[in-house]
Parts: structure tokens; C-alpha cells; sequence
């Protein structure tokens, strides 16, 4: 199963809202009806998201605005930007030039992922780990498998996973609906919890490493994720456990020197008032929604790509 | 207004479980009634909870099995036993002196939250502040006003007071249906943010102070509040924020030196693996709830009782 793919001259993907519900292949032929899937987080996590920026390209079929559109979908995440840009590249060589390109970005993923989940579980010391995660990280971020739920996997083929304990991970509850999907379907055990009681079970002495992945990692190591890393940052560096960051080198992005120079999505506040469709704050409440935040890299323990560990 | 009273011969209580939707009052006669309305939590908050064992044992009309049944009925919150056990020491006295003594109890705490919100407001530096919270700490924790959101509410009516950053607070979401509709009411600007987005709007710069409220107090001021209260102590440490909890002299329990002996309540998977009654995770997801959490005593700045600021 992939997450994402082209198809017969179209762009296949799951529509991660209707996950753990149903599993539903999304047909899509126009750079708009992509960049609405991008921007509905039908198709999200940042691999996944620089395949689709790259297959976007081919959608456009040579419209430099509608490339420009794609390419802005999402703010936050480096990877969209640098697969439209990948792909963009051959546009003066023609469609079946930037097709190629797109599929090589594809193909590079699944290889990529594999080599973190790898590199991931050699650097990992212990037979029995207890792993904390956010958000979801795991082939449906990706391609065919995924950045820290691919360390995940690797740990669990290698019989050395213990149990995950998955944040929730609000407002959007990727961790609930897609994590939880996930480790069910490769069998491994895993408990979820709410995304505020990451950082008192880390205190408590229930976990061995956090494992997260990125949307943009600054040239000095500081990394942009899902809201509610830094939390986590700051718990694992009081209890003592390791922090570790999964993500391609597609995700670093040496053009921004810090955190300080990240751009933060703020979602609105229909997100929060409401919960999986409920509405729960009386009528007129405003919100605050960082859709991430950014993690200095001093509580960074370890950055693993596809090609290196980098200690910042 | 008031959260829970005592009325021609019943307990009466607002269901906070019908909040924000509609406000219903509940008349109960009998000790089960109470204890299935605290588990549910249609009554909670440290302070009503203090009230609600002291008016329970009213209810219980000497039987004794009852009265202990009434005062285990939340293990965290110590204000529950304390309450129970403040009016049963006048059960020898009969039935007219455990109720004056309950109705003291009631009195007792809205003198004390009133105190609270005047000192805590002395305490605070600067006159636009923005404050964030988490849980709900008003006059629905209480009887007539609250401990942290008391403090809130005394710097509104003193013009001190810029916005509320108020947490959601997974898994109930007291903070979006009653923070939220307590603060509207109150008239005082505010907006809603999710649990995890709360150590990361730290960070950046946009509070000036966290008030939390507590369920219990070591001998050594480590405190348990409802989940999430560590993170942002964590949060707040970093940034250089101080960090206040606000509560009366009864939630301190001298017979618990530290923390680590505090019993931390699991609520079990159902509330994490649904959100507002909606099914999120896939069917069969196993899920960790505590329900409160430990701040040690060095990540606080001061505890303001109704009688004194303590510098743990």
C-alpha cells in the first residue's frame, strides 16, 4: 500500500480525514484539487507532502501559477516546497522530464525511509524500548513506510519494541486516528495518550526515547514539528531520556539559520472550539492554533536522516 | 450564582457535564447520587469537592459505611476527604451539627477564594497582563468564585487583566466548555489553545504568568493538578514566566511529604480514545489517562493560599 503514488496520469492518494473509518483513494488530475487535499490535511506529513508537491508539478502541466499556488499550500512544511522545486527544475524539458523527476523523489523516499528506520534502531541502545511519539510519522506521512514510525517499525521487526505510547495529538488527532491505525496494522503494542500527559509519563520513568518527526530543520539544528514537540523536548531533557528527530535530509533547510526564522501555520480557531466535529466552547469563543512549534536544538539529542546522525 | 449549595434538605449542583450547551441544576438526596455525580464529574474542582463531602455526610444521616464510600470516591483530590471529614468529626453531635458545620464550610470557602483573588492579584507585577491556565480553577470549582480563575477575576474587576490564554484540557475539556464560558460571562478577553500548543506560546513570548489551581499539596509543595499543569511548569521555567498555583490552606496535606506519594488517578481508555462522545481511535486502542499530574516543588514560584504566599 502507498500513501501516495501516480496512477494513470493522475495523482492516487488516501484520504487521511476519513482514516481510521474507512481507507479511501482519492483520485486527483488538477493542481487544485491537490493543493485543496494539501490544505484539508487529506495528505500530510512532510515526505509525503514533498512527493506530492513533485507530482503536483506534473498536474500543472507547465502553469508556472499554478505551481507557485501548489508550492504555497502550506507554509511550514520545506519538503512541498522543495519537491515543487525538484520537479520544477525540468520544466523546460518537458512533462515526461518532470514525470521522471517526480518519480525519482518518490522512489528516493521509500528508499530514504527505510535507511532511517535503520539507522534509527541501530542508534537506539536496549531490547525492550518503550518509545513516546507524536503526530503521525509513520508510511501514511511518507510513501511505504515512515520517519520515526519507521525507526518504530524496524525496532518491531527486530523484536525490540516493547510498546509505544502515541499522543493524541490535537487539534487534528493524527496520533489517535492514523498512529494508532498504523502500529494496530503492523501488530505492535501501543497505548494512546492525551497529548498533555506527554511530558508527566516521561517524569515518571515509563519511557526509553521520544521519537519525532520534522516539517523543517534550521541549519543549526533547531526543528519545526508538530505542536506539542517542544513539550515534549522539555520533558524528555528533565527526565533524562533521549530526543531524537527523524527526517530526510529533505527536511533541512539551510537557507534558515534558526527557529527564530521559521514561519508558524496558525490553523484558526474552528480547529479548537470544535473537537472531531463537536462543538465543545460556547459560540463566539476565539483561539490560538499553532499547527507547530519549534524546538531549540540543545533538547535535541540526536537528528537521524537517511544519510547521517547529526548530534547539534 | 452558586456551583453547589445546600438547599430544603438537598445537595444542589450545576451538571458541569451539560456545559457550555445548557446550565442544569441537579437536586440530590442521597449520598450514591453524590458520589455517581463526583466520578462523573458533573461536580468537580478541589474546592466544590471540599463542600460537596461535607454536605454528603448531611446526606449520609449517620451511616458510617456511606460516609467512607462518599470520601473515596476520587482518590487525587484531598479536599474531598478533608470535607468529608471536617463535618463527619460532628456526627456524635447529631444531624443539625454536621450540617452548621458543612454550611461553614461553604461560607468558609467563599471568604477564602476571595482572599485568594486579592492576594494573588497583590502578588502579580504589571497592569496589562496576559495570563494562561489550564483546567477550569473559577466559581466552578468552587462555590461562589474560583482560585486561580479567582485571581483572574479580581485583576478583570481591577483593570489589570490583557487576556486569558486558556488550555482545552484533554480529555474532559473543562477549559473550552467551562473556563471559557465562565470567562465570557466574566466579560474578560480570552482565547482557548490546545493542551499541547501551551509550553510553546511560553516560549515565544506571549504570557506573563501562569495561575494553575491544585488537588492536593505536599508537605514539600509538590503539587498535583490536573494533567498538563507540569508541562507548562516545564514550559514556564524556560521562559522565565512564573509560575503560581492558587489554592486554599486545605489542599496542603501535611501527611504526604513529597509528590512521589501521591496516588495518581487513571480514568481508564474510554475518555482518550473518544473526544465530546465521538470515536476517534480505531476500535480495540488501548490508552494510558492519568488524570492529574506532579509538579515538583522547584519548578513553582509561589503558592498563594487564602492566608499566606508560600516560596516552596
Amino acid at each position: 500500500m502507498r500513501t501516495i503514488d501516480w496512477v494513470d496520469g493522475a495523482v492516487e492518494l488516501i484520504d487521511q480525514t476519513r482514516l481510521p473509518a474507512e481507507c479511501v483513494t482519492l483520485r486527483l488530475h488538477t493542481v487544485d484539487e491537490l493543493v485543496e487535499a494539501i490544505r484539508r490535511l487529506a495528505v500530510r506529513g512532510a515526505p509525503a507532502l514533498g512527493v506530492a508537491g513533485a507530482l503536483g508539478v506534473v498536474l500543472a502541466r507547465g502553469d508556472l501559477e499554478a505551481v507557485a499556488r501548489l508550492r504555497a499550500a502550506r507554509p511550514t512544511a520545506v519538503n512541498l516546497a522543495w519537491g515543487v522545486d525538484r520537479a520544477a527544475a525540468y520544466l523546460a524539458e518537458g512533462q515526461e522530464a518532470v514525470l521522471r523527476a517526480a518519480l525519482r523523489i518518490r522512489d528516493d523516499d521509500i528508499a530514504a525511509c527505510l535507511a532511517m528506520g535503520e539507522r534509527g534502531a541501530d542508534l537506539l541502545q536496549g531490547d525492550r524500548l518503550r518509545i513516546m511519539t507524536v503526530c503521525n510519522t509513520g508510511a501514511l506521512a511518507a510513501v511505504e513506510r515512515g520517519t520515526a514510525l519507521g525507526v518504530v517499525q524496524t525496532l518491531h521487526e527486530r523484536g525490540r519494541l516493547a510498546e509505544v505510547l502515541a499522543l493524541e495529538t490535537r487539534p487534528l488527532l493524527q496520533g489517535a486516528r492514523l498512529t494508532a491505525w498504523e502500529l494496530a496494522r503492523m501488530g505492535a503494542p501501543h497505548r494512546l495518550v492525551a497529548d498533555s500527559a506527554g511530558p508527566y509519563l516521561l517524569a515518571r520513568g515509563g519511557v526509553d526515547a521520544v521519537l519525532i518527526g520534522a516539517d523543517r530543520i534550521a541549519a543549526n539544528g533547531d526543528t519545526a514539528n508538530k505542536i506539542g514537540s517542544y513539550a515534549l523536548a522539555l520533558g524528555a531533557e528533565r527526565a533524562g531520556v533521549p530526543f531524537i528527530v527523524v527526517a530526510p535530509e529533505s527536511t533541512i533547510d539551510a537557507a534558515t539559520p534558526s527557529g527564530d526564522h521559521i514561519e508558524i501555520e496558525d490553523r484558526g480557531a474552528e480547529e479548537i472550539v470544535s473537537v472531531a466535529g463537536v462543538r465543545v466552547a460556547p459560540e463566539g469563543t476565539k483561539a490560538l492554533n499553532p499547527a507547530f512549534d519549534v524546538t531549540p536544538h540543545d533538547l535535541i539529542t540526536a537528528i537521524v536522516t537517511d544519510t547521517r546522525v547529526i548530534h547539534p
